[in-house]
């Protein structure tokens, strides 16, 4: 399993990827004081691609993000306010995005198209906009490229999050570095469907826009769209990613070993993202990593992993430490599969933090005490193996706890 | 909605069925020396009807039920352990299904295809059915028909409950009175694909097979399959209806007045013993009745009403009284409809505990210390109106409180 996520403080300045600024505020939305507004801008259009929630009801950023993706040649600037997520709430909603986008396009002096926007917090209640044109000519000229700047934008992105989120990579193209930077914020309502709440990655290579579509599509897949909380898709899960070639790199195409490279550090930085999130999960003390092997393909893998990782009492047993490997073997026997795909329980073996605790679907004898201390770490590895084919996914899930409930029970009353 | 769980002593003698005894002792299966173990006999062979889990991991004793329930002309009895589920334990699970059966077909003079099986609790332990065994001569001579010994079953199929499940209901055939009695267990691992952990109903009126079977699988999709607490179907997961005739009642027939009689008191039973195992969900303080109208589909509007009511968002907002209407649709939103069935989130009308808070998808104002208030009684209605169709259902589910982590964190370890 990759190492847990790094604190902001570990990124070096020349991580930073060229021709970005980076600018954070406290413009009221928050009742605590705290940042609530982002800017991230480009110096010039940047090639963009995005991932977006698959819920049906989609927050009004996010139908205006898609269309700005749609129509506009290139971006220059993502707005995200924290707070209010600007969801359900009707045309005066759509109204207050198309807003905002118009407001930092006039201080960058480009159109309202070339401006994305993001909303995370409370759904259902009417944004108060207001405070956010009050804020934006600040903003735009507040932009700067440094690491506290872009440690303050990830910061003005947290809800119930515990700790800003962010990561970088580099990589070289023709004996050039290239650089990948990005943020993410989500600790409940986690259960990506082709996003997640919000993550944006910058980076200073040079991608032309199809291939930007494509391997970020692919790359949310193996990364965001692997984690749950707590099995509930967000309205506003959006990933966002910029290349705006400032490296002077010459552009990648969709071959080769430098597209490879490229690839890489994106998918490094978007799991980085993608476990900081899982291990910032509301109330989390642990975070288990499901890996299953052995189904029918690997949509039946992902599809046994996802049950057995969203289950409320493998969860609960995983804030115990407690071996219960029958709550995982049971979750695995109500995973819906797709018609023709199944396994036979009496031979799935399961493996707990390294000793098998399940072999061929009954009891394997193993110390309890034991295996009980390695549950009780903060990664717990969990494999089940279906001996029922060659395919396999891996998803990553948090415990539940107390502290989840308190967090959600207490949230607005 | 139907008044909550009546308890126990509220059993009238005179509702009893004819020509059944009850019988229950504690053989050590549970290590705090509570009643585990119930016999529930027929005097002559019954009319049988099972429902049991989908899950693909089935319980050696469903199993062995599923298989007698097939090949015998008439049910003798019913035997139920609690303290251990008998699943996950293979070959000699199987056995050990088998033996208990046969030993209780031995005391009456029966085979042991007229005998059917249920266990309930840990799953992935060996049974040590010499407990069992050895228990069942006594328990076998025990047998009497008595409201107290029928109480006494309920208590001893409980595991995580904290109340014995039972209800009883009466109507007329032919100037005769015939008797309907249910007894019910579990508050954790509820979701219910087929019937409920464990739930037992005896009537003494006269039924064919085929009819006895057909009312069954009905009356239960409408009543345990309509529940939930934490959305883990269960592997033990068995409903089991007998029909003896002893009421000297003419045999129903599917169809007239008389039929339509049993099918009420059969659903009010079931109905009841359902909401008694959603209102002592694990750590349950609340239900909530998640009544969803205007779907594209009766098929629809369940599978929109089960996202809703297995939410964590969802159920954690209950147990804080928290009118958080956003996280309602936000679930609705992500329920997975088949191809074609789908709902515009901008028509959806939302109402908690009689007051509309949500108009056409956007906050309606409403006075939320008085819904707050409404949603802290131990019963609240949620109506969700899709605006898209006809289609209807209702699903119970009760909220999720840090109770029911400490339960579930604690139950082995």
């Amino acid at each position: 399993m990759k190492p847990l996520f790094a604190e902001p403080e570990l990124l070096s300045p020349d991580l930073l990827p060229k021709g970005y600024e980076f600018a954070s505020t406290a413009c009221g939305l928050k009742a605590n004081g705290r940042p609530d507004l982002a800017l991230i801008t480009s110096d010039t259009p940047a090639v963009a691609a995005g991932v977006f929630t698959r819920n049906r009801v989609k927050a009004a950023p996010v139908l205006v993000s898609q269309e700005h993706l749609r129509v506009a040649g290139g971006i220059r600037a993502i707005i995200a306010n924290s707070g209010n997520a600007n969801c359900a709430t009707g045309a005066s909603g759509l109204a207050t995005s198309r807003a905002t986008t118009a407001a930092v396009a006039r201080e960058l002096g480009c159109s309202p198209e070339e401006v994305l926007v993001c909303s995370t917090g409370v759904i259902g209640v009417p944004l108060e906009v207001g405070k956010i044109l009050g804020a934006i000519p600040r903003l735009a000229q507040d932009g700067i490229r440094s690491t506290d700047a872009a440690a303050r934008v990830a910061r003005a992105m947290m809800t119930t999050d515990t700790r800003p989120k962010w990561s970088a990579a580099s990589f070289r193209i023709g004996g050039r570095q290239a650089n990948v930077l990005g943020f993410a914020k989500g600790a409940g309502m986690i259960h990506p469907q082709m996003a997640t709440m919000l993550a944006f990655v910058v980076t200073d290579a040079a991608l032309a826009r199809p291939v930007a579509q494509s391997v970020l599509s692919g790359v949310a897949r193996r990364t965001f769209n692997s984690i749950t909380v707590d099995g509930d898709t967000s309205t506003n899960d959006t990933l966002l990613l910029l290349a705006n070639g400032a490296s002077g790199c010459p552009a990648l195409r969709a071959d080769g070993t430098e597209y490879r490279r490229f690839v890489k550090a994106l998918e490094s930085v978007c799991q980085e993202l993608a476990l900081a999130i899982v291990t910032d999960g509301e109330g989390a003390t642990r975070v288990a990593e499901i890996e299953v092997r052995g189904a029918p393909s690997d949509v039946a893998a992902e599809q046994v992993a996802r049950t057995i990782a969203t289950s409320p009492l493998v969860k609960t047993a995983l804030a115990g430490g407690d071996p219960n490997w029958g709550r995982i073997l049971a979750a695995a026997g109500r995973a819906p599969l797709a018609k023709g795909a199944s396994f036979d329980p009496a031979r799935v073996d399961i493996r707990l933090a390294g000793t098998i605790v399940c072999r061929r679907g009954e009891a394997h004898p193993f110390d309890e005490n034991a295996v009980h201390e390695k549950l009780l770490e903060r990664h717990v590895p969990v494999v089940i193996d279906l001996k029922s084919g060659q395919g396999r996914a891996t998803i990553w899930t948090c415990d539940l706890t107390t502290e989840y409930v308190h967090i959600n029970a207490d949230y607005r009353s």
